[in-house]
C-alpha cells in the first residue's frame, strides 16, 4: 500500500487527513517510532516522542496537525490529522491479518449437542463441544476445546478462543470476543452458614448476559447470578484473570483492568474506568464515568457521576491525594511536635 | 407445587413452620423479592427488604416469626420461620433442576488410562481424559475435557465441571465441586536460588489432598506440596483466581473470597473467613473462626481463635479501625499542632 | 541407594561433603525433618529446626559443616556441606520420579496442522491440538488438551502440561516448563477511546517470545505485544494467576511471585523478586535485582539496582519501614499533642 492509499482510508474517518512530503513511498506495515524502518508507517501522539522525529527511519509518520515537520520530509512523509493516535489504530487494523483460530465449517471431532441451531460461515474447532440446544449466531469463531453447555446462545460475528468455558444458559451477543481460559456462568460463590459452622450450598439457577461488542480477557471468571442475570453490557472489556460474581452489573463501555475483583450484586454504571487489582465490597453501586485507580479497595457506594476514587478504603481523589500528602508529612509534624515539647520545657522552667 | 408442599417441605428442617394465608396457591419457582411475579416464592430476611411486603406480587414470602403480615394475606401467603434466608436456600433447592453436566454414562471419546477403577452411575464427559490407575467414585459426573493425570482418586458424588485439571496422585474426597478451569497439584514455586543468579527447581513430590464437601470455584490454583500433602480440609469452600501455594493446610469449613493468595506452608484454621483478594505471608498460620477482610495483608501468625483481622500488615479489627480512625484525624491533629505553635510564639513573646 | 552413594552424588557438586556416622544405611527416600521415618533422608538448614536433630528418626541428615552432630551419630548419619539447603533440593531431583505427563509418541487423537516440524522423542498427548507450521523441538512433552495455535515454535526439552493455550506466533524456549491452563499470547488489553465513549480495539498484532529454562506456572496469562514482543527472559520464574501485560520485558532469572500483575510496557531487570499480588503501573522500569514485597503498588520506576521496595505507592524498604513506624507511633504523637494543649493552656492561665 502507499501512502496516497493510507491518506484515502484514514479519509472515512477524519474530516481532513493533510499529506506533506511524498505520496508515493510504500508502506510494508507499521512499528513502534523508535524501531520503524525504511518502508513502516508510525505515528507520534506524545509530546515525549517527538524527538524520535528526526531520527525515525520510518517511511510515513502520522502526527498531529499542529507539529511542524517540515524539515523532515526529504526521508519521511507525513500525514497530519485531530487525532494520530487512533489515525494509527486504523493503519494496525488495515494491516492486521485476520487470525486464523479455527478453519470454516464444522472440525469433525467436534461434538455437537441436540438441536443446536447453527448460522452460516462458522467455524467450530477441533473437540469443541457444543451443548443441546445451544444457538451459534452467522459467522461466529469458536476456537479448539471451547466447551459451550446445554442452551447457550452466541450472537453474530462472535469470536471465542481456543479453551473457553460457556455454562448453560449463557447468553453471548454479537461481535463479542472471550480469549482461552475464562469461565463464564460458573456458580456464584454462595453458601448459607448454619449453626455447626457448616455451609449449605445455595443454587445458582441464574444465568450471565453478555452484550453486543463486549471483549473478555484470557483466565478472566464471570459467576451467573443466584436468580436473575449476572450482565455485562454493551461494549464492555474486561482484561484478564478479573473476578465478575454473582449478579453485578457492568454498564456499557466500563473498562476493567487485569485481576480487578467485583463482588456479588456490585453494579458499575457506564463508561467506568476499573485499575488493575481494584477490589469491590458487595452490594454496592458506582455512578457512571467513575475512575477507579488501580489497587483501590471500594467499600462503599459512589453515587455520584464522573469522579475518580483513590486508596483503601477508597475516596475521591482530591481527598485521597490530601490524605496522601499529610502521610508524607508526617516525620515533619513529629519533628515539630518535638520542637514544640523542648519549647515548652523552656518556657515552664523560667 | 402448592403452598402446603412447601411448608411440609420446609418442615424437615424447622420445628416450626407457621402458614399466614391461604395454603392453595400454586408456587413455580424462586425470585427476588423486588421482580418476584404472582405465583413465585420469595423471602426477607432483612428488615431493609420489609418495605417489599406491600407491594410485592410474590404468591408466597417467607419471614421471620416476629413479622406481622395479616394485612398483607389477601394477595400474599407467609410461611413464618426461625430463619427464612436458610429456609428460602431449601426452597431454592427443592426448585433447581440439576444441571446436566455430562450424560450419565462413559462418551466414547473420553480416554480412560489403564487400571482404571470407575463406580457404578458415573457420568464421563466428551474428550475427558483419565489416567493410568485413577479410581473414580459411584454417582461421580467429570465434565467435557477434564483431564486427570495418572492415580488420581475421586470420592463419590463428586462433580468435576468441564475443562478441570488434576495433576498425578490428586486425592479429592466425595461430594466435592471443582469448577471449570481450576488446577489442582501443579507443582508448588521452589526454586532454589544458586550463587550466579539463577535457580535450581525444587522438585514438588507431594500431592493435593481435598476433602468431603468442599467446593472450589472456577480457575483456581491449589499446588502440590514439595514433600508431604497440601490439605484442603472437609467442607472448605474457594472461590475463583484463589491461589493455594505449596504445602498449606486449610481447616474445615474454612471460606476464601476470590483472588486470596495464600503463601506455602500457611496453616489456616477451621471456620475462618477470608476476605477477597487478602494475601498471606509464606509458614504462617491462623486459629480458628478468623475473620480476614478484604485486601488484608497477613504477614504473622494470629493464634487467638475468633478475631478479625484487617489492613496491611493486617491486626486485629479494632486496633485496626482505631489506626484508621487516627488517620482519618490526620487532618486536625495538623490543625492543632499549627495552632500550639502559634499559640507558644504568642506566649514567647511576652 | 546408601548413605554413601547419596556422598558420591553429592560430590558432583560440592568441593567437601563430609561424613560423619555409618556410611551403610539403605536411604529410601527423603522426608521433612518433623516426619521423617527410619530409613529417609532428611535436612535442616536453618537453627530453627536444630531441635529436631535429637528427635528424628531420619537415617540420613544434610547439615551445615560447622552443626555439631557427635552425640547423634548412634541412630543417624550425617553428611556436612557448605549448603545444606542446595544439597537437599539435589537429593530430592535424584529420587524425583520423571512425571507422565504424556506417553511417548503422538497419541491418535492429537491433531497435526500441516507443515508442523517434530523433533526427536516427543510426547504429544491425548486431544493436544498443533497448528499449521508449528515447530516441536526434541524431547518435548505436551500434555493432554493443549492447544498450539499456527506458527508456534518449542524448543528442546520443553514441557507443557495439559490445557496449555499457545496463540500463534508464540516463540518458546528451551527447557521451559508451563503448567496447566496458562494462556501465552492472548491480546494484549488495547482499546482507543472515541468520542462517544465506546472503544475501537487496537489490533495486537505482536507476539511472545519465552527464554530458555522459563517456568510458567498455572492459569498464568503473558499477553502478546501490541507491536514487536513480550519477552520473558531466560531463566525466569512465573507463579501461578500472575499477568503479564502487553509489551513487557521481564528480565532474567526474575521471580515473580503468585497474583502479581505487571501492567503493559513495563520492563523488569535481571534477577528481581516480586512478591505475590505486587502490582504494576504501566510503561515503567525497575532496574536489576530490586526486590519488590508482597500486596506492592509499584507506580514509578526504579533505577537504581538491587533496592528493596515496599508499600503503596512503593518506596525503597528504609524509608517505608520509617513510615509504617511513624504510622504505628500515631497514637504516641496524639497523645504528646493533647498533654502539650493541656499544658500550655496551664503556663497561659498563670
Amino acid at each position: 500500500m502507499n501512502i496516497q492509499e493510507i491518506r484515502d482510508y484514514l479519509g472515512q474517518f477524519f474530516d481532513s487527513v493533510e499529506l506533506v512530503g511524498s505520496a508515493e513511498r510504500f508502506i510494508s506495515g507499521p512499528a513502534k517510532i523508535e524501531t520503524a524502518e525504511t518502508g513502516q508507517v508510525s505515528f507520534i501522539a506524545n509530546e515525549k516522542y517527538a524527538r524520535f522525529l528526526a531520527s525515525t527511519a520510518a517511511s510515513l509518520v502520522i502526527v498531529h496537525r499542529s507539529v511542524c515537520v517540515d524539515e523532515f520530509i526529504q526521508r519521511t512523509s507525513f500525514l497530519k490529522v485531530d487525532d494520530p493516535y487512533t489515525a494509527f489504530v486504523f493503519i494496525l487494523q488495515k494491516f492486521a491479518t485476520p487470525r486464523s483460530i479455527a478453519a470454516k465449517g464444522i472440525a469433525s471431532t467436534a461434538v455437537i449437542g441436540e438441536g443446536v441451531s447453527i448460522g452460516e460461515d462458522v467455524a467450530i474447532g477441533e473437540y469443541a463441544v457444543i451443548g443441546d440446544r445451544c444457538s451459534i449466531g452467522s459467522n461466529c469463531v469458536i476456537g479448539a476445546h471451547t466447551v459451550l453447555l446445554h442452551d447457550v446462545s452466541l450472537g453474530e460475528d462472535t469470536v471465542l478462543f481456543p479453551a473457553v468455558t460457556c455454562y448453560d444458559g449463557t447468553i453471548v451477543g454479537k461481535r463479542v470476543v472471550i480469549h482461552s481460559g475464562s469461565v463464564i456462568g460458573a456458580d456464584g460463590f454462595g453458601f448459607a452458614p448454619q449453626k455447626d459452622g457448616s455451609y449449605v450450598k445455595i443454587p445458582q439457577m441464574g444465568i450471565v448476559e453478555i452484550g453486543d461488542d463486549v471483549e473478555i480477557g484470557s483466565n478472566a471468571t464471570i459467576d451467573r447470578a443466584t436468580l436473575g442475570r449476572t450482565v455485562i453490557c454493551r461494549g464492555a472489556k474486561i482484561d484478564n484473570l478479573v473476578q465478575v460474581a454473582h449478579n453485578c452489573r457492568i454498564g456499557e463501555d466500563t473498562v476493567i483492568a487485569a485481576q480487578a475483583g467485583i463482588s456479588g450484586s456490585v453494579t458499575i454504571g457506564r463508561q467506568c474506568m476499573i485499575g488493575g487489582q481494584a477490589g469491590f465490597a458487595g452490594h454496592l453501586e458506582l455512578a457512571d464515568r467513575i475512575q477507579v485507580a488501580a489497587q483501590a479497595g471500594i467499600s462503599k457506594s459512589f453515587l455520584q457521576p464522573g469522579i475518580a476514587l483513590r486508596g483503601y478504603p477508597a475516596q475521591p481523589m482530591r481527598d485521597q491525594l490530601k490524605h496522601e500528602a499529610m502521610l508524607r508529612n508526617l516525620g515533619a509534624m513529629k519533628e515539630k511536635l518535638e520542637r514544640l515539647d523542648a519549647e515548652l520545657k523552656e518556657l515552664k522552667k523560667k
